[in-house]
């Protein structure tokens, strides 16, 4: 018996998804919500590991033994992370290696003043944005590709080459903007740092074949800023 | 000269719009502002004063004199409040009297757990709501209507009738539900205790023709609930 969970959780009041000493983590938390709930010591097995301040809505996490039931664990957790389904799974489930895919968006509000509900909900980006400049970028994303540029110097990853599905920008209203990317596996700040690249090439920092260029396997400084945590949003996990 | 402001705020930091001594109000902390900028003592004239806890979108407020300009207010203001323009209005423009229509929202999130990106955005509600009966309630409400059982009993109104121009019920996903409404000038609570009434209908618990009857000047205790605030925008106002 396994059990697969759905989470959703403001990435804000988290030093990200990790367990680790002494620190408030999503993982923390969940699992000591679980365990106290199922009053068994539970581990749990995450698709997309979130850094310090990333959010989720659609968090898929495993553990084994029986599920406990969603109403419990949220009567149990804090506010900031809810538990949207907890169910039962075939035997062996793992909520990372079963993964096909996973989606991040991230939101960019552009409007001069900033809006108090978007307040560490969206990154606000009042400056000039040449969007069919972002299209372009996007555009390039799709396939696999050497990320190396990314991601940070320092590193636990091996493999630098990531295969990325699917890639927009899509404008939801005149002030908001925002990147729902798909990729069998991410790198670490790898969406934070397409995006803070792709806004130097819409802002006429960069020009878009040296962005295409950074694909190729280029060196971390050669790409641009790592956007902020609070606009990304883990959206949803793919399995079969 | 005259200055027409265009306001957006989280009201949960506030209680509510109207200045008090010795409390965090909206029209408080503007005025701080603006007096601030412009080195003038400003008094500001609002269209929908908000209680405690309601929040704004389109609020508008006007102020005699020169405006401030909008960046320099936002620079000096406490980033739950934002003013979105801030501009020359006609001589005389005051915000209030001039107003010819206020569109209020109330969002009201369904899912059995809560989002963390709903806490103070919407209602939690995850009981049963039939939606054709809330479409039925919102029906009976344009019109010109005694709305005396949809505000407090200890009151400073001294006419209850009021004129509803639109009411709708939207589901804009399977989540979320927002009540639309447009009237000429809204009384105190009536927003709020046609939602708390119309879930009642909602939820089995009293007939769509209760819910008309009380629309012919019933009284308080005939009503339903008084639903909490923080699901409560003031969306726009209309001018000529």
């Amino acid at each position: 018996m396994a059990a697969r969970l759905l989470i959703e959780y403001d990435g804000g009041g988290f030093v990200g998804w990790a367990r680790q000493p002494g620190q408030r983590t999503v993982q923390g938390v969940l699992e000591e919500a679980i365990s106290r709930i199922t009053r068994r010591e539970v581990r749990l097995t995450v698709a997309g590991r979130t850094d310090t301040g990333v959010h989720a809505r659609g968090q898929v996490a495993s553990h084994d033994g029986e599920p406990a039931p969603a109403p419990a664990l949220n009567g149990v957790l804090p506010p900031d992370v809810r538990v949207i389904e907890s169910e039962p799974a075939p035997d062996g489930f793992d909520a990372r290696r079963d993964a096909l895919g996973r989606t991040y968006r991230y939101r960019i509000f552009r409007r001069s003043a900033m809006s108090p509900f978007e307040r560490g909900r969206a990154l606000h980006w009042p400056h000039r944005i040449d969007v069919e400049a972002l299209h372009a970028c996007a555009a390039a994303l799709p396939g696999t590709h050497d990320f190396t540029a990314f991601t940070p110097t320092q590193t636990d990853h091996v493999l630098f080459t990531r295969t990325v599905l699917q890639a927009e920008w899509r404008a939801s209203d005149d002030d908001l903007l925002e990147l729902w990317i798909e990729a069998e596996t991410f790198m670490r700040h790898m969406v934070r740092t397409l995006v803070g690249t792709m806004l130097e090439v819409a802002g006429g920092r960069r020009t878009g074949e040296s962005f295409r260029r950074l694909l190729e396997g280029a060196r971390r400084p050669d790409a641009g800023e790592t956007a902020p945590p609070h606009g990304l949003y883990l959206e949803s996990i793919r399995y079969r």
